[in-house]
């Protein structure tokens, strides 16, 4: 069997020690783990932005990979630490939604972990992502069984995505998410886009007051500075200046409307 | 015996290829090697933040782990480069200082690294993390065996962590570092903070004129927008604002003093 | 023989999960592969940034190492995905001269990836670092079969780096890349400057109006706050502020004119 992987989403940023310290947690408890990154830099304490960034990476994953996500601005408070088991995947997180989108995606078996004899001794009210989370990852990776950790529990917190909405003529959606190019991705999925704006390349789409009315098949389509509708890679349509930086040049950041004409 | 792990902490920032090189170094003398990045964004050229680092992250790695510490505004002039066995670990860094609170909490052997013939050839004046300090990693990575590197030296720099201090009815500190969620760092330590402030949670911290009154056990306890001081995971008092930024809220950079009043 | 080394180079920057998406790509393919970053931060849409990282860092690297190098604003248009084989790595990347400097030291094989049965199922017209450079390079790590993937190609594009030039009594370069402390990267090389110049420690630089007067062999020769000039360790000529910031002390970005007075 190969090596256990265990991936680490965080919010800790790249210019602290933190996700160094749960790297040496895990390796001392199970020398066997390969540790992959996948997102240190979730905007602070933002369980939306988190939940983006799993959901979207870890089904590329080989199955039995442990995926520890933390995003956590309740650490130390009451809410609980879960254990999760999908159906290729596990998940280590805290208890506040940030696994969301992965249970709508598949079905799951939820446990609180409890098994505090696991954990590191004492447990810092302030880290759980080293004390109680990394020494989980590193244990379930040495033989996978996760009933020794907890129980089940069917009271899990979850939160509905932001969803698309109709509005008269239109559909009313948020931008989701800025990406490193200045893209915007939106809520909206292919199912409320009009066929019809595929086929012809031309769609209605507002955004801070701005028209953007070309829809393409990649971002290097686009005339230069003109922004552009395409789908992302995730499934969402997205709105991209071909070699420049839409966020930029709309003005327009995580959380603005977008609306979508459908007249 | 598993593969030997090789930590990296430097000033290099995220975004240029030295630390790939690095790697690249060190893999190719010794492809068992595991290496593993800790913080790469320490502050260019301070050695204090590199030392804060290095000591909070490196005791939580196995034993025989090897901790390269690349801050080095003296690269290339008459500065040592040291090879230290610590209780546990092996560590890899110039002579300036960086290990200064490893050396504060444990009994280490200090090298200094003279065999040039481990060194890449020529060595770039300008790039001894790479040209020295890497390979020197590689290698110790293959037999352990210290001695082959170079002789003992006693007389190795270090300094004294700047402490707080009793001034009147008060204690002074300083702020230490301020991390990617906006948290302040102190210099305070647990001995430095009465009992009574701990158990009745009130404490009288002053920082850029502004009082915080709060000592809470968790970062989630505050009021939003609420600056309040706590434990941190490294054992230093520190001042957080739930869900918030401290640093942007209070105006408060690395270096500002920090008043406890004790009356 | 030791597992199989596939590098990362792109321009995806560090807060998203892409980077991750193709990390697990790669270990569901081959999980024996060892994965290394070498830089994220690459300019967005910048080949000649990207061009730099890989061909500084590549050499470095045990033969046999696969670099992936994603730098492509032309995902999903007409632009090929290339594969090459030097003379000691193997190179994989989008056809727009971003392997340039690769092609210019070292005599390589090139092929145009045409077998798109190793390519993820669908191909997103928007993340072929993903769908089909990421498989390709998991699938070459197991068998180094370079002529499965697709035929031979001469055409493919590669641009000639920015050289400094002759201008009267001078030589005219330009600022190729910052770096995070903040040192000044030319394209002059030691070949554009004169043997007195190194052997006097003076030199007569100009950029954004200001003079360099002092060349030295190190980062920290130099007076606090004073630019002067070096030999960094890729061989280009760079300016440097001892323990400051030469971009900001002289107010210059990348792209900026150098002229050296041989007068």
């Amino acid at each position: 069997m190969a090596d256990p992987i265990i991936t680490l989403t965080t919010d800790f940023g790249s210019s602290v020690h933190l996700v160094g310290s749960m790297k040496g947690v895990i390796l001392n408890i199970n020398p066997a783990a390969r540790i992959v990154d996948i997102n240190h830099n979730v905007t602070p304490f933002d369980i939306l932005d988190g939940a983006l960034s799993i959901a979207n990476a870890c089904r590329y994953f080989p199955p039995r990979t442990i995926h520890l996500v933390i995003v956590d601005p309740g650490v130390g408070t009451q809410r609980r630490p879960l254990l999760v088991s999908g159906e290729k995947h596990y998940f280590i997180a805290p208890d506040n939604g940030v696994l969301s989108m992965v249970f709508e995606k598949e079905s799951c078996t939820v446990r609180h972990i409890t098994s505090d004899h696991y954990f590191l001794n004492p447990v810092s009210p302030t880290f759980h992502g080293r004390d109680i989370f990394a020494p989980t990852a590193a244990w379930l990776a040495k033989a996978f069984q996760t009933e020794a950790f907890g129980d089940e529990i069917t009271d899990y917190v979850r939160f509905t995505m932001p969803k698309a909405k109709p509005s008269g003529q239109a559909v009313k959606g948020v931008v989701l998410r800025v990406d490193a190019f200045g893209n915007l991705m939106t809520n909206l999925t292919e199912e409320d886009v009009p066929a019809a704006a595929v086929s012809s390349g031309t769609i209605k789409l507002t955004v801070n007051g701005k028209q953007i009315q070309k829809f393409v098949r990649t971002f290097g389509s686009g005339a230069p500075g003109e922004p552009v509708a395409l789908f992302g890679s995730a499934g969402f349509l997205e709105i991209a200046v071909n070699r420049g930086n839409a966020a930029r040049t709309l003005v327009v950041n995580r959380g603005a409307e977008v609306t979508l004409d459908l007249s």
